[in-house]
């Protein structure tokens, strides 16, 4: 839905800038209604309060958007459309993997991170409408689907646990993501990057490859175990 | 508030027998209340519904709850008052960690795991309502500050890495209960134990102590990495 305007397919001049013209209007219908749900939320935003902020006919709307929940869903379409290019951007380089991981991790938050308000916005619509919910899921299956390759590139390197189906490590991190933005998004500070860091911190420890089951060490040996 | 009833303490016969019925009568609100939200919405439901199904008088609500919201509140205090009794009995017992982490994230996640509505509503009110979000801030400090006590002890034994500060593994435990009970709850199906399994398993890996850091295998060793 958003790739129109990521990767604008140019054919002849009259229809790429026509595409382009399009791409333009439903980036900034898109843009406006995100700003507006943050402010006043989704419920109190009408689409003519959007049309309004993106300066179009109030009819321009459905000609882009079926109704006010297709801009959520278009949000998840475009947090897909980046999955899916870090993930192929993965499949090229030989670099290591905790950088890819931290690299998806930043770059799928980074546009929720904008504004605590949208990602309530998000959660709150999810959880209300069972209309989004059903096409949220899609979304969801998708973006599990994505990330189990991802992990199952890193397994199939050697570089993450192989003794879990992707698919498991793969709903661990996105539960991680999820409830990382969920916990910053009720509070709304400056503390979301530092909560991902963190969190992959642990994680990563967590879904890499070891020889053996984790040792217990005792209290004697406890001493050691500062600067892993 | 709601260790009345977990914990009368009976002094003379007439109080003790006071307290007691005050206790049940509250259980009641609080479990009809939850029953209603979970079948029509937090919104939807009135105090007149809650007593109503309570079978006591509208009036009496009051007494026990100054607000609707409360109730979401009691909720979450029901939660650190479980919380609480699990980690005074870690203090009393040399049992491993792992399975005092697995018996945490279990109860943790007993009483929310019994309707996925319960568990969206709480989420809504949090999401949608500034004075809820605010009440339940201070729920949430008690609650990372009892599981921060939970990991230093786990830390003070050795069974837990000690390079990281007991408030960050808190942290990112706890946003992985909250992630694992989101997606759950946006799915509502039976899947909430095994995706806490396997969140354990995956965070247990992390937060356990090793000797230095994750070694990254080469693909020719990959092979051996099953089965840890």
């Amino acid at each position: 839905m958003v790739d129109g305007h990521l990767s604008p397919s140019i054919t002849t001049a009259t229809p790429g800038r026509r595409q382009r013209r399009a791409s333009q209007i439903r980036e900034r219908l898109f843009r406006a209604a995100l700003d507006l749900f943050a402010q006043h939320g989704f419920a109190d935003t009408t689409v003519e309060d959007i049309t309004n902020a993106a300066d179009v006919g109030k009819g321009t709307f459905f000609n882009y958007f079926p109704s006010k929940d297709h801009i959520l869903l278009a949000f998840a379409e475009m947090q897909l459309v980046k999955l899916q290019s870090i993930i192929e951007n993965l499949r090229d380089t030989r670099d290591p993997f905790p950088q890819f991981f931290r690299t998806l991790a930043v770059r799928m938050t980074e546009e929720p991170g904008r504004n605590p308000s949208i990602v309530r916005t998000l959660l709150l619509a999810n959880l209300s409408s069972t209309p989004v919910r059903e096409g949220m899921r899609i979304n969801q299956a998708r973006g599990h689907k994505l990330v189990s390759e991802f992990v199952q590139i890193g397994q199939d390197r050697g570089e993450l646990r192989n003794d879990l189906p992707a698919g498991d490590i793969a709903q661990v991190f996105r539960q991680m993501v999820f409830g990382t933005l969920l916990v910053w998004s009720l509070y709304g500070d400056d503390s979301l990057a530092t909560r991902i860091r963190t969190a992959l911190d642990v994680l990563w420890q967590g879904i890499s490859p070891r020889g053996g089951p984790a040792p217990l060490v005792t209290d004697a040996q406890q001493e050691t175990q500062h600067g892993s």
